[in-house]
């Protein structure tokens, strides 16, 4: 169980370092003079200093850095990329600079691995250059989709067709103004054994009977650019060509995307808690009460030695994860990654409610980014599947694994 | 200890409950269509429906029932008062609707007991009737409000005058279209002795140095059209008449606005607790997922147990301190005071975040109330005394108490 | 909801505070150098300090105090009782002292609401004296007894006789020198409704077939004279007058008997948490450390507010239990019997934890009562239900009433 | 970061998982059935199966396995001995079965490191065969151990002698029939900086002058043959040959001493954890309720997932703490030592208690290992040091490091 980073790793966290200190942080404050907000999205546009920090990251060969191995990416294992992931997230804009911003890499990541050549040029190419964006349709709001069993959209075969039907919401970067595409999931065939139902289907935007219905907020924020979005689909015809690896086969695409997907949110998470973590330390530190810095009372040392505890705990169980994913696969880390999306975003969420009441009321404000900070680690606790069913996972496996040990003592 | 409402209140809550039910409740979405909002408060607007609900609340006698005794006011008592404010919890309108909305309950009750004939006449009178609307500027953006003799603003006595300097911000209700005047609290006399420093002085908003800086989002929404705002006052020069009871006489008003205004508080924040109790259980009763309601999965009746005993211990709390500033006084009830300070926002706010987390994404948008519903309890967290203060000022009291206990034992 | 109590509470509160403090506490040391120990309950013996005490407490009416109305009680409401519940529960010796002891007192209540004039005679009689002990034998060592229907002993009618077999264990009281029968719950019809299976039998220890096979130490501690036992039953063979209520009436007989107890339980252990809480303070106080009092550092002060905020909710929660009870009966007082046995022991075992921080290894020894505290608090844990089944009785109730009100809504 | 065992660490961890399987485990009750008890530590008497357990043990080379390197020891560093460490923990009696019990190890550590050839020949080498056994005396009764500096004790040169007066207490092992002398620590010199101000004195129990007061139990439990003793020195004069390193290095020693100490702890609270979660696991498996194992009701797969991830986290914690001390030095390694002080006692703890709970009343007694395990975890709170004075210092260098980190940016 080594978690050193590679001297590939190490080179590429000195240079990642230095471009979000001299460029990326710096940058933040342009980006958001540069936003044009609101609910609605037809009126969202790409900030100009975005694309400019994209082109010099792919100048520096910071680009695509989450991809295992490909020609356009580095080639790093999950437990290479873990430590880059987490200094992406320290800052809310940075993934997108680095072209490494979900869903996109999720997306990238299931066309590189699964999609067809005529897929791959045709929606990957794009992708990896940064020239697109794109979405993955599988929340439904009519049913509870942390069983994934009860998706009602439908993906239906047609002779050489597939006809798309049924509603999805929470499309994380569908409002953005370069999102050309999503991933629909839906079902072909309910008589099939359960894990063979689903499709996956590419899906272009601009497809008749696609309508993108609203945005949706999160706290009060669109997110803009990207946002959330909740989207229509009436009779919408495809080529069968769109499906990925053919009908029936979404659910095994599914769990191959899911676990390294769930690192990569993982670590990004873990950078915001450190960055979280440093502005309550920087407020603790400079803010006077009752004569005192604010650390010195009461119990506030107590919350920062708590949650630099939790944090490193949560981080040391992440690179397992990813370690393990590496070395043993998905089905050997399964537990390990229903752990870290029940425990990361736990300690994400804890360490913004603590800064939060360090700071006072302007923690609830926007003069600092605590309250985003806050929603980020929320939303995290029901995206890819709410705590509760990763619970039920971890619980699951352990009373086997137990069962199983002590029919060998 | 007797909390049983008297025969006066009960018949009180039935109409109040009746006009809820029937008028309040079913206006929450023509006001929000009503609503004209975004970061500048310029161009907010009072709904239209909200007047006419307080015209007739006012004429059901349902008007300003937080005033203790007054020819305006129906003379209930904290006890009398606490069942109604809870009632008035359920919905975000409610207050205003009742006249009885923060901070102008507060503002009322001051100019009541410690403003002079002009004072009432002038400011008092058209609040008692809904014409206009006020703020209370207290807390300050330089230093910690925790603490409140780090107050810089100042206002200092220029012979028959006297002159306000400095910065404030959350001054609640700062944005609302018919927000005319703001408590102002400052330094007046460095050299007397702690608790004799400070004045309050009544400040129109169109007087001379007097800014409105911005308005203040919480969790990115502005409140509308109330709203949290920041001011400047540069040499706001006012007669001394402005000055309530007198320079130097801050604290001891503020001592005496404070003890009702929470219980109000925290009984309102009860109700909204309760209002969330009733979503999440509708959401786990109706939404299914591994074939059973929700509130049959793994540890969800738990948390439905859970909640209701803890709303149910902090109603009775309050209820309690409520009997106690009734019957022995402010002193007798000022750890009450900070208990239930610290004990109804965190219950209000564990409960919104549970109610999110069973309503799964759609618990995040703005289709529910529960974000609303959480920065609701997450302000109150910091609003009057954050939590460590309330909980240092229980502690000292207990260890008093403990010390008269063991040298009488 | 009038929780004050009666002048005549007020009255025999004042003597109980008078007799604990000047009779019981000081004898605490006493009666702890009478006892006789070890694992084998047959060496112990009863202090002769205990039936001093107990002379002294009849003869100045403290005395039976529990039973809500009875020609040897003094007709208190279970409101009225309470706070004298409290009161004994500052002193592990107390309740014997007052006659008030448990399973004693449910004993009595059960044979005085529903025993046969020839059962009261026999055994009211001699327990309302304090003459003899008796036992409650209904748990199981074979099987879940949360689950109440789970019980596997039987209590058979043959002709004018019931056979009693099977094993029980933690019958609180076994071991006690004047321990002289116990109250034997088990299966008499099988095929009843399941409320209508099982019988209460009032069985003599000294009868053929009954055998105590051991005493169960709590964290080590037997808690001698009384302790916790577990028994054999072989063919025991009693006249059918020995049945309470007769035979299939065992589970009404014990839904009357449980809320009363329970409010009597949790009383007691309030007063065990304020004494804990006192004694906290008492080391917090006294105790330096880097220079202050162990009060003053980190985050000790919020353990002392939080532990008084935390136990003034418990109390006016089963104040308000108590209140329903006296009021409402039995039915509308099910969840907040429940809400009071997950609340109350929790509070306890959080204040002993809390002290035995505080006082370092000391508070693991037995030079302070810490440990005890703690375990008697555990133990109600577990003890007439676990916080599971209690949680679980509320949530259900709380499902049915909110559905009730939105029904109606 | 590497955590992976080395191949030796590899092959013991077989050999002693075999040995723990096949000998230790088996012997668990032989062993408590040879124990002679109570409070009299001169009744206690060494189980004969310890010695014959020893023996086997040695001659398979599973002996003195924590010592970093000697001819005695296998020269294991931190991280190697962290899985055996854990693997012993599973078993009250497995650390003496390999002569790494505390404090011994820490004793020999000590003298290992830093004391002269004629303290080792005298006390070190029959503490390397398991012919004796030791003490440390460092916790006084009289003030707050917690802050080190408050030390009472002395230890005063008076020419070339020592002379001990002062009292201990929790010095654990003290009961031992082969305990046959104890590290003192105690003031020398009041007038030197902090940190050169005590001394630490080889002090033989038969010398004249020490008296064992009293032992002291934890939870009732006096856990002999070891026990936690109350020891009194009187004018004890020993040659200054018998002070380690000489006057006035006492902190010096105790830094050195307590790294690897606090690792090898809680890597047997580790082992302990484990084994709290097997008893726990089973419980819920095999034991019906309501027509269900207990795993499958309410929360009860919750209570599992969170303390598997829960341990699996501090394992990671500690394994890092090893790493750290081993290839970056103590000083690198003093927050991670602080940190595992308090995360791995509360985890198990928190094990603890829920598997009492998930036993029902059966978890207090001591049918299963449950109180005890509680009762370990529970110490472990405060030896080496509270909860408390670790998070302190935690903060402190969290503070320190988030100041030095802002700086550089």
């Amino acid at each position: 169980m080594d978690f050193s980073p590679s001297e590939r790793t190490q080179a590429l966290t000195a240079r990642l370092h230095r471009f979000m200190r001299e460029e990326v942080i710096p940058a933040e404050t342009v980006y958001a003079a540069q936003l044009t907000g609101g609910a609605d999205h037809r009126q969202w546009r790409q900030p100009v200093i975005m694309e400019q920090l994209k082109a010099r990251a792919r100048a520096e060969g910071l680009w695509n850095l989450f991809l295992p191995d490909l020609e356009g990416g580095p080639g790093l294992s999950n437990l290479d990329y873990a430590p880059l992931a987490e200094i992406m997230g320290h800052s809310f804009i940075a993934p997108e600079v680095f072209n490494c911003a979900a869903p996109d890499s999720g997306n990238m990541e299931v066309l590189h691995r699964y999609g067809s050549p005529a897929q791959r040029e045709r929606w990957l190419t794009p992708l990896l250059d940064g020239e697109i964006r794109s979405g993955f349709a599988m929340t439904e709001p009519e049913v509870a989709s942390s069983d994934a069993t009860n998706m009602r959209a439908t993906a239906q075969v047609d002779g050489d067709h597939i006809v798309l039907n049924g509603r999805k919401w929470w499309t994380t970067g569908l409002g953005h103004p370069h999102c050309r595409f999503v991933i629909f999931m839906g079902l072909s065939d309910e008589h099939a054994e359960p894990h063979r139902r689903h499709s996956m289907v590419i899906c272009p935007l601009d497809q008749a009977g696609v309508h993108i219905e609203r945005m949706l907020p999160v706290f009060h924020d669109y997110d803009e650019p990207s946002g959330h979005g909740e989207l229509s689909f009436n009779n919408v015809r495809l080529p069968l060509g769109n499906v990925i690896l053919g009908p029936g086969r979404g659910f095994e695409i599914a769990q191959g995307r899911l676990g390294p997907g769930r690192v990569h949110h993982c670590m990004r998470a873990l950078g915001a808690a450190e960055r979280t973590l440093s502005l309550l330390c920087e407020r603790a530190h400079s803010r006077v009460a009752f004569g005192k810095p604010l650390l010195r009372l009461g119990g506030n040392a107590d919350i920062v030695a708590n949650l630099r505890m939790a944090i490193e705990q949560a981080r040391l169980l992440t690179l397992k994860t990813a370690w393990t994913l590496d070395t043993q696969g998905i089905k050997a880390a399964l537990s390990l990654i229903s752990q870290i999306k029940v425990v990361v975003p736990a300690v994400a969420q804890q360490a913004a409610d603590a800064a939060i009441q360090m700071h006072g009321a302007a923690g609830l404000s926007d003069d600092v980014p605590l309250t985003r900070l806050f929603a980020y680690a929320r939303v995290l606790r029901l995206a890819d599947g709410p705590d509760e069913v990763h619970r039920a996972v971890v619980a699951k496996l352990e009373a086997k694994a137990q069962l199983a040990k002590g029919a060998h003592a």
